[in-house]
């Protein structure tokens, strides 16, 4: 089995909050995460993709392929917006990086499978020392 | 001469924006960095000072010191700020990193100077790619 | 699944032996990381936790309380430290990156398991070059 | 279940194309890496072993043995040379990161096999943003 | 004064000889580097400007402006090109980092002088061990 | 004016302290960096040199050249010893990075001047955020 695995990157701002929660009650579960002013981060997204690569090609899959959808569909969404108010695939959803690798999934998945390769993992490196990964049970 | 950098990190919101200009103009000199909703970055500072090291200790300023200078007065009123309505020391400024690292420099160079060091540097890696430093005449 | 993942540093000074071999026996089979006089390494810790996120806060866990768990029960332990002499979850063992990762495994996995998530993997680079991970079978 | 990383590095030539389409079909699907005149990578190679540590050194495998291997078999045949010419393991095949991956395995899982550990993955990083993965299935 | 810094990066093959030598006093002077079937690196280019910012914008020169004149006048011409062979201003000249630099320079000069801006440094790492700095008496 | 930096890696053990201070008065001084039983790193040394290229190889100095000396006069000196102990330039010497940048250039001038090359800067990155540079006066 082959993995391959692109990277993107995307810099965006987000809080971390419920919104039926006081200031207070948010500040105490989420800390300095839930500045109502908002902070941000240079998000590193992993996409990793497996199969068989194509015996002609030697390829699992086009490299340009997977750029552009990692683009168009997640990319172009994400970068210089406002996680919390802009992102439509968020909407309703807690910030969190851990919602962001599951919504990226849910995304992407349907992309790939029409290309013909499974979708393996998200991994979302929101700084040098956290990263989420999200396989979803298939 | 001997040259000391300290690495710190913080994560801020900000927008690139001049406030008389309407946000088609914004737009057009500033792209998506102008978004009105925010983005964010993972900012990492560089600091370096210069001198000569103290013969009885080996070294040139005692490393604790530079973290708690840098921690006291740059990293707890940036890290997970919004940079244009939270830092003063930003306040009636641009957001850009240019004018961060000057404003950083003001607020650090008198530290340095009580304990005998010279500021040399202000270094911000705003992303892999882009970097701004900063040397004040002196 | 959900794979959460924090990374902290030590620096700690090390020797591999074994004690009933003689120096050259020691030197033969572990070279100069066999050295009496000890060498040390920036170590990278990364723990990974795996489980399903809190729908209330869309964390898998808080990442100040793995933050807090690491730090009190793992870094303050190692940082700055003897491995071979001062670390008590290391006596009796030769100071192995493989033994290393087992012991933090048994340290940590009672703390995070009454946490309510399952600790996935301990991985230690101890150079950009040698990395070693391990998972415990559960 | 003890995994170890060692990471090597190799500078080479490649080309992706085969041989029976015309230059303009090799471009059509493989785009500026067709170039008939070469480009190249600093290509990043991580070889991961399991298997049990052995009590009596506290190590699973000896990393100078491994480092050894490596060099013999792999990177003295690939560093500073063109893949699709000079590499006897690679010819008949495309040269893409899937097939040298896939090549990799075969050179090296008998010398591991011979040592006593599994081989268990070959990644090969081929960019900052581009990465391979084979597990060969056992 | 502001220093700027884009990164960007290329993958291109190269080959160090020079021409009126036989292959083996190539080999002599350049070791492995002379292999006529070429080799290849992932070159990062670090370009760095001096200046002071635009009071109207907090920008020493407009990052996309930057990356334009990069992408037109170096990168387009470097990526996934062989250095020896396709490379116009690297004609007649030996494919070292040294020269690479310093054509560079000679390339982006005139467009950054236009600009309103002084190149300050071009410096390239061709790996991580490797860098190469250039700056021109001015 | 070119200038050549070439990295190498070395991991050592080392204590901070001054032998005619008591424990109590080092610790003080110097924190846990002063623990008797030794703590390590893995040091990045980053050598510049400067200097025009030989217009017959395009190279400012032969790169193998100054992975030799590096090796032999730094590297194999300090690789896997205590820096307090073993190396014999840092005898009577407190073990901070500053003292190792200082002694490492006295050690290397007179091997680089007799290239015909200028050693620029001594660079050593004792960890991911602390980075000491020395300059001679010349």
């Amino acid at each position: 089995m082959i993995y391959l695995t692109r990277r993107e990157r995307f810099n965006a701002a987000h809080r971390m909050y419920r919104e039926e929660w006081s200031d207070e009650k948010n500040y105490e579960v989420f800390g300095k995460c839930s500045n109502p002013n908002w902070h941000g981060h240079n998000y590193e997204l992993f996409v990793t993709v497996r199969g068989e690569p194509d015996p002609h090609t030697g390829l699992l899959i086009n490299l340009k392929e997977v750029s552009r959808i990692l683009r168009e569909y997640v990319i172009d969404r994400l970068d210089h917006k406002n996680i919390n108010l802009e992102v439509d695939f968020m909407q309703g959803k807690i910030a969190s990086t851990e919602n962001l690798a599951m919504a990226i999934w849910d995304v992407l998945e349907p992309h790939f499978k029409s290309l013909g390769v499974a979708l393996h993992t998200i991994q979302i490196k929101e700084s040098e020392n956290n990263i989420v990964e999200y396989q979803k049970n298939q």
